[in-house]
């Protein structure tokens, strides 16, 4: 493309809204996900300047070759200067009188320090735009998130084809590795986020390090882990157990497995994301868990990783007020834990469509395939 | 401890000055690193507010039972209610009329909401006081991050010691996933950042992305990574070479080998940092190579991790204006790039002292200790 905007339609046009409405006449992007969303570029610290019909990558020279590699059709900026002051000079350069700044992503200090050197260009927050454009995925971004759960789940299986020795007598954290390097192995440019591998009673702790502790026959091992892969993520979680389910799970087991169904049931477009957490909720509420249930459903799933950029929009939780949309990919990841006993949670990836959920992972979840001998 | 502080002494009074000085009764610490670093918390999304003799750690079920074993002296607020209201709620059970935030992690939205449910207490944003006392370590901390950096070398020798044949007709990705599972099975948590191997004319890009290119002999193979482990990070860099060092890239290896040893010998407590990147600098620039060096020479090492967080106090540039502490622990990583021939960057990471640098990393710098046959 020769008007430096390497992004399609719809992307563009959102943007293209989003200045009008917020009276702008140019949007500073610099959350690093929406600038690899919007412009293709894999690097890091490079705002995104979008112009009408223009877009200029403000850069630096550890990323100079790269920028120019990824993004042939953008205006490229290589700093020589301090950040807001390059900011500012393709402010200038391209006549903006009133620049739009990511409210949830800029900081006061960096508002500030662009604000002082702006001159007469005014600086105003604007709402999370980008995010919720990325919420809804397009069929590319589809087959991106699905690659990266084949390369989460090929690394699952591998570990657990070999069945309870995979597990007996290592540790936490020498099985997340394996995991991990299995990940990487099978094409994942790194974990989405820090594995939780959680032997015994840790898996009463939704997020805990895997430690040197060594798992033992007849425990329950709670397993969250994802890839990052082609810049999406896959997020999954499963309860295995070495050789026989301990009495006091079992019936947890039961009761997330039979919430994670209800969950995914009340998926469709149009769902209010309240009405799906109300739905798992409701089975663990009836088992009389509610208050062993320490978060919420699910989360969106796409661009972001990390512990914290893994959960994107939309939040499928109580407090949320928001409908589900087709092209939405969430997950589905209800769980009870007890302390001193145990967790289970039970986690996978859907993509919304009208007539429903459709599961994107593909692991099994009755409790008698998640037994290793 | 009894008053609700797990931090010691140093971290508290820089804390209870900073209060005094911005005229706050109480100050919200929301970056996770800096969290972690005053209360000892290693989960995620969890602010502390720092009161008089106080502090509050405010999170949510997902984190209950592992800030209750891992901050047993703090006060736990389990949200129960959305982020804001969470704080606004702790504000008024502390009697809090002026609250600061941290300026450099805040975010603009961030701050509207919690604003708009504070009721009387005002909300004024704090300079970066805990990124500054974290750029001095103490000598837990530079344990730590030796220990970071013993499992970073300990992986690179095991990779390497079975000679070019670990490297030749693999891919780059295989050799990054075969570095970081050695790193985790020697005791990393993770990888500090995206670990980046860079075969060939690939390693002129600072921060290549490992792909699909197999290493073949008579190549340069620039490896950049690092160890996260006990909350700490190590950052290190080597170019190897198999067989036989490219003509091209001889001479450049040196004298990027003397330009870091000129940076390293001009560390120690006082310096400017501007003058300890000048003497690396000027090494580069005699030799003709100015425009080839793309980067500043280096930055603080510490509790951040990730490609941007690892970045710490204090940035050694050109630009900075910053003297150098004892304690404070940096990394040394000039760099040459050539376009389609490739790049040469060496990195370690030195304590600085009264005395000069004290070099924690061990690997050797000679091009002839790199080659690998």
């Amino acid at each position: 493309m020769s008007d430096g905007t390497v992004y399609e339609g719809r992307r563009q046009a959102a943007l293209a809204k989003a200045r009008r409405e917020a009276r702008i006449d140019a949007f500073l992007v610099s959350r690093g996900a929406d600038v690899g969303y919007l412009s293709g570029f894999s690097g890091d610290e490079s705002p995104l300047l979008v112009c009408r019909g223009l877009a200029c990558l403000i850069t630096d020279g550890r990323f100079a070759e790269q920028a120019a590699r990824e993004c042939p059709d953008l205006e490229i900026a290589v700093r020589t200067v301090a950040m807001p002051a390059a900011v500012a000079d393709a402010v200038r350069r391209h006549k903006v009188r009133r620049l739009g700044v990511q409210g949830g992503h800029m900081t006061l200090s960096g508002q500030g320090a662009i604000a002082s050197v702006l001159g007469k260009c005014r600086l105003l927050p604007v709402g999370e735009v980008v995010l919720a454009l990325r919420a809804v995925k397009d069929a590319q971004e589809i087959q991106a998130i699905r690659k990266a759960i084949r390369i989460a789940e090929r690394a699952f299986r591998e570990l657990t084809a070999r069945g309870a020795k995979a597990l007996l007598g290592r540790t936490e954290r020498e099985i997340a590795a394996e995991l991990d390097y299995r990940m990487l192995l099978a094409g994942a440019d790194s974990p989405a986020f820090d594995t939780v591998v959680a032997a015994g009673a840790h898996s009463s702790l939704p997020h805990h390090r895997p430690g040197q502790s060594k798992v033992r026959p007849g425990q329950a091992v709670l397993l969250d882990w994802g890839a990052w892969a082609g810049g999406y993520s896959s997020d999954l979680t499963r309860v295995v157990f070495t050789g026989t389910i301990p009495p006091k799970l079992a019936r947890i087991y039961e009761v997330v497995r039979s919430a994670q169904a209800a969950g995914i049931a009340a998926v469709r477009a149009g769902a209010s994301v309240r009405a799906v957490d109300q739905a798992a909720r409701a089975v663990i509420e009836k088992a009389g868990l509610a208050e062993r249930y320490l978060h919420s459903l699910g989360h969106g799933l796409g661009r972001g990783r990390g512990n914290v950029e893994v959960h994107e929009l939309p939040t499928v939780a109580r407090r949320t007020k928001m409908r589900l949309r087709a092209g939405m990919v969430v997950t589905i990841e209800p769980g009870v834990y007890v302390p001193g006993i145990g967790g289970v949670r039970i986690e996978d990836d859907v993509l919304v469509t009208a007539r429903g959920a459709v599961r994107l992972s593909s692991l099994p979840t009755a409790a008698s395939a998640m037994v290793l001998r």
